[in-house]
């Protein structure tokens, strides 16, 4: 079996356009309608994608506060994934969940929960949260520093873990006759005393079925990468062009061999905003069509949150150029990453938001079939990429493009899967399952025998 | 139309009985079969129940660690009830969570979240969290004092629901030709700077469906009293007779009359464990059988962790006496009462853990279907309760006796509905739904104008 492409889909029922719900076929409220997702996992799942995905934010400060924000509201995603899971079989769901402002034990229990109702299906996009306005939320005036947040995510990601190995998997016994449950010998204190947490375990849910549900990671600064290399299996990244993309590609398989972990067991995919027709010209004006429907000082918002707030656009010319920076605490990777986009292109703010607005920094394919396709082979080829997680602009007819149109012709030439290959996602993947340290170290202790 | 009594369905897939999960028909993967807890849940709404209620802990503490307890590990209630909303229609999902080791804007959008998806069935069981075990998942050596938690109990609840108002109902817009996605007028910071926590707000998920979920407590120390004469709509509570229900009960409704509330929307639900037979000498039968699979060393440790950890009996003689008690910080509601079913009883330790084990202090009773029935219209009639949690004592075979044989009974005797009433869990128990203050504020406004 040759490889074959990976593929992810994030799919927040608002869309992901900022002006996606005004398009004439989406549903207005697809954002807060739990009909609306259950319809786009089936559509998912329909086309075989790997995994659901859903970012996450604890403020309503993504897109900003503006009227025409209709990302502004949502579900929280561990729980809308709850919902989804019964009503499908294959399909993997990926929630965020933050590391600064979530406890250890309670995500992993969440997440070790979801990956047992699901049979196997979670996985975990790990973030550090940033932004003052959610730091408010949490008892705070303003957030930790990025150095600091992303310490206390190493530590975080690292109890999580040894909670879900809390457990071995063969602990439970469930001998009706001897009144034996479980074997006391096989669940174990995690006892973890660090600078940021102090957790006893063991947790209270069974070793996930998947061993750890898969740990995702999307940070793109230097201390995201470190992470990143140390900790995920699956790397969400943003890219405007193969270059781009070959260079995170080869710095992170470089890093996680370093780390000494197999690169084949972390996936890199960058985010795709496709615009497919059955000619270019169609594509172009469903292009055209969306970026005519965005408000411009929701557009303004925009670039402001995704930058967690640290980049006010309020006053400046909106055909004149961005303003010099200021260095900040904020989200760094994403800053950097939209002034860069801005230079590249000498794009004004108006232009600058209309660009932003379809992908968000990813990389936005207009064109026929055949010449989405041809992009997602050069990348996939050629060191860019083990797969993509594709963003649909606006819902559900970019997903249903994307699984119409262009699935069938990756499975022409031999680069997606015709059927699931596993029961769970990360058998999907091809990821390994986890071994857990404590059978680990008791298969050594007889091996020594 | 007279009133009715409301039921609770009280369904952890092991079994409420500590030995249940032995009983030749329970599986004995019951606890986490995600299978199985959808089977209780179709179960229970074929019953009309109004809601399926689930406990929780922090910890593996519940019961003790020792290899008999089947209750050592299970799902996280919201991540559960999330998985079983979509698979029923009516029935309503009331699930625990801690107020000291949760953040407020976390928790009030788990459970908007929940009512969301759920079209309005989601309720919150209200809790502090007792013992040290728990304290050590949390970053702590010891548990807070018990008025401690009560005061962050407190305004826990308050800042949630000022969470859950920050939306006014019609706040959203959603005109595709104008742009406008919401009402920048309707939605509000909480701006909460209290003791213990600070919350600026908004929520990022839109107004419950219910207004708010519906929030449970069970608190039965004076400080427990307190709090759910103050925040609670429904409450449970445990009682061994009559006359014990009856004063908690006036004296609940009395709290609430001082509080200024409405004692006809505070509804008090005992717990009942019913063993049910065709005649009493079947129902004795299945009693007794139970009881035989109970393992000594559990039966010790049920005390134990009942308590949160206070009551530790170990070197004492199974047939002799209960100890004299020290005070402690831990879970005093409880200690109390297994003290005092102890004294009334004049319990050995063996006797008294058989006892509990069966309904860990709440309500045996042990009979034919009208016996049943007529202890429940007795406490209905009586001042006692205005509903019932149902605590089959072991699953599925002691709900299907409740749904099969006593609701029918229930039901000839004009005591119970023939199908629901509505379609929110809030209109089913016959609670109205909140107003939201912002909202009440601005008709005030209008009507002064």
């Amino acid at each position: 079996m040759t490889k074959k492409i990976k593929l992810g889909a994030f799919l927040p029922g608002g869309g992901q356009h900022i002006a996606a719900w005004r398009h004439p076929e989406a549903p207005a409220d697809g954002a807060t309608s739990f009909e609306f997702h259950r319809k786009l996992a089936q559509t998912a799942e329909r086309g075989l994608f790997d995994a659901y995905f859903l970012a996450d934010n604890l403020s309503v400060g993504l897109g900003g506060r503006e009227g025409g924000n209709a990302k502004i509201a949502g579900f929280e995603p561990v729980t809308l994934f709850a919902a989804l899971a019964p009503l499908t079989t294959h399909l993997g769901f990926i929630a965020t969940a933050s590391t600064t402002y979530e406890e250890p034990y309670t995500l992993a229990r969440k997440f070790a929960s979801l990956d047992l109702l699901s049979n196997g299906r979670a996985g975990w996009n790990v973030v550090t949260s940033a932004g003052d306005e959610t730091a408010r939320n949490f008892n705070r005036e303003t957030q930790p520093a990025h150095a600091e947040r992303y310490e206390r995510a190493r530590e975080h990601v690292e109890t999580v873990k040894a909670l879900w190995d809390s457990w071995e998997d063969d602990a439970f016994i469930r001998d009706k006759t001897t009144g034996r449950f479980f074997d006391a010998a096989r669940v174990h204190d995690v006892n973890h005393r660090g600078k940021h947490f102090s957790v006893k375990g063991p947790l209270n849910v069974p070793r996930p079925i998947q061993g750890h549900p898969v740990v995702v990671q999307a940070g793109q600064s230097e201390d995201g990468r470190r992470l990143a290399a140390a900790t995920a299996e699956v790397i969400f990244t943003a890219h405007q062009n193969l270059s781009s993309a070959q260079e995170f590609y080869r710095d992170i398989k470089a890093r996680v061999r370093r780390a000494g972990r197999n690169p084949e067991h972390v996936l890199i995919m960058p985010g795709v905003a496709p615009f497919v027709g059955r000619t270019e010209e169609e594509a172009r004006s469903k292009y055209e069509r969306l970026n005519d429907l965005i408000v411009p000082e929701d557009g303004v918002a925009l670039l402001n949150g995704l930058t967690g707030g640290t980049l006010d656009l309020t006053g400046y010319p909106l055909d004149g150029p961005l303003p010099v920076s200021q260095e900040t605490e904020g989200m760094k990777s994403r800053q950097a990453l939209i002034r860069k986009i801005a230079d590249e292109h000498g794009f004004t703010i108006r232009q600058l938001y209309q660009w932003i607005a379809t992908a968000r920094g990813h990389y936005t394919v207009v064109g026929s079939v055949e010449q989405v396709a041809d992009q997602l082979e050069e990348w996939f080829r050629n060191e860019a990429a083990d797969g993509f997680n594709i963003l649909p602009p606006w819902l559900p007819g970019a997903l249903d493009d994307f699984v119409d149109l262009v699935i069938p012709e990756l499975q022409r030439r031999g680069l997606f899967r015709t059927a699931y290959e596993g029961r769970t996602l990360r058998e999907n993947l091809g990821l390994p399952r986890p071994e857990n340290p404590w059978t680990q170290s008791r298969g050594a202790v007889q091996a020594a025998e």
